[in-house]
């Protein structure tokens, strides 16, 4: 397994780059190429790969495309470097022989590192992505959206649902060899240290940095752990730095401003 | 917008048939095709159609097969009769701009009539599925799995999740073109009865007849509406009838054995 403790270190950084690549904002002279969102995710990682430690494919961005979408998203896997982490994007979670057949897709045919799931189905829906050994799921908490409040924000005597959320899944988690972590949107920092105290040692995945508005100062000084213990995605503030022939460049100047 | 009471009673039934299929429980000889899942679907299609109002197709099983997954999924919408309501059973479910991302992919780039969305996110995770005109979206509301308890039963002031999840939803519908439907599990019928009387006029799409142990008879006697109300699903109890060169006769006498 990766270890994104030393990854961290290596490249003094815990930026993630989410891949939300979308045909209709890359810039245009890739519309020549073949596959142009291949041709713009590899320019991307080749770009940021020294500042970024793992890489976030957005599914739903490469399903809009239909079975050439997941032809482009087996090859941008294809060049990913050894030194980074890879999270499929997929917000999955069903009854528990489906659960397993979408952990097969994302950890087996496509060898992803790990996946975001939904949590709303509960523990057999949870733990088949969490029999897979050296690989992680990345469970929603809390995330960076105004809807967040509608019902996870809602809860029993006092507990609202994302903290019920991350307290069951801590026990579920102890008995399978997978990694558990949590989404933790950036958008409330104030709630990644009451989540930071209720799982200490999990890496959190917080989107919502940039674009969405969250602050990058807040995110670290409210959810970091000793081993880093956060990955902080940017996705359109990144790979929509710019819109012309130096988009690889700028992307590369705005992840080199998430290293310290 | 196909019209599923028309269609249910020109058939006499409310059968969804899922199409779990699988490479490892479909008959020994199609493995000698080229793209043997495409092959026991176009079957399995064929042979129920008569008795069937729906499809289901479980997107893990074809996302398990990588990009070529895809492409039998798209051959299987092609060669779905015009008199069938098709299901993308995907329990997708993201911030606004991915949603919509999927929504796009279900609903423009394959063509389904309806997708299964799941509400962990809130409002603004669902709508963008509601903006489509003539498209259904199925809201996970009380699922049929063990793990539903987890979360779904917990709540505010005695009100349990999953109520809160029909309660806000229909007033989120009402601003929408689309339709919206639920999931309602059949394996805890007592409460199909409850739900139908928050949601009167919604379709209700019902796993867990079946295989999960549900009862056909309860299912119906606590969820039918005058306008038919319930897409009754049944996945591996018809596509798995038989493992022999007669597996389409016998999902034919399984799927007859939903009508009236």
């Amino acid at each position: 397994m990766k270890n994104l403790t030393e990854l961290s270190r290596q490249k003094k950084s815990l930026l993630c780059v989410g891949l939300d690549s979308d045909l209709r904002r890359i810039p245009a002279f890739l519309h020549s190429y073949d596959d142009p969102i291949y041709e713009f995710n590899k320019r991307i990682i080749e770009a940021t790969a020294e500042f970024a430690i793992a890489y976030k494919p957005n599914l739903a961005f490469y399903e809009a495309l239909g079975p050439k979408g997941w032809e482009t998203l087996r090859k941008t896997l294809e060049v990913m470097p050894r030194d980074v982490f890879t999270i499929a994007d997929a917000k999955r979670g069903d009854i528990g022989n489906t659960s397993r057949m979408y952990a097969e897709a994302f950890f087996e045919t496509f060898g992803f590192d790990s996946v975001t799931v939904a949590p709303y189905m509960g523990r057999d829906s949870v733990t088949p992505f969490l029999e897979f050994p050296g690989k992680t799921v990345f469970l929603l908490a809390l995330t960076s959206n105004e809807g967040a409040a509608d019902f996870q924000w809602t809860g029993t005597e006092g507990q609202p649902l994302y903290q019920t959320v991350v307290e069951k899944s801590q026990a579920w988690a102890k008995e399978y060899p997978g990694e558990l972590g949590y989404v933790v949107g950036a958008t409330r920092p104030q709630y990644l240290a009451e989540i930071r105290a209720m799982a200490p040692e999990n890496w959190f995945l917080v989107p919502g940095v940039g674009a969405q508005g969250g602050s990058l100062e807040e995110v670290m000084a409210h959810g970091r752990n000793p081993q880093g213990g956060l990955l902080i995605n940017a996705s359109r503030s990144i790979i929509y730095a710019s819109d012309g022939e130096d988009f690889a460049d700028k992307a590369r100047e705005e992840a080199r401003g998430f290293c310290w």
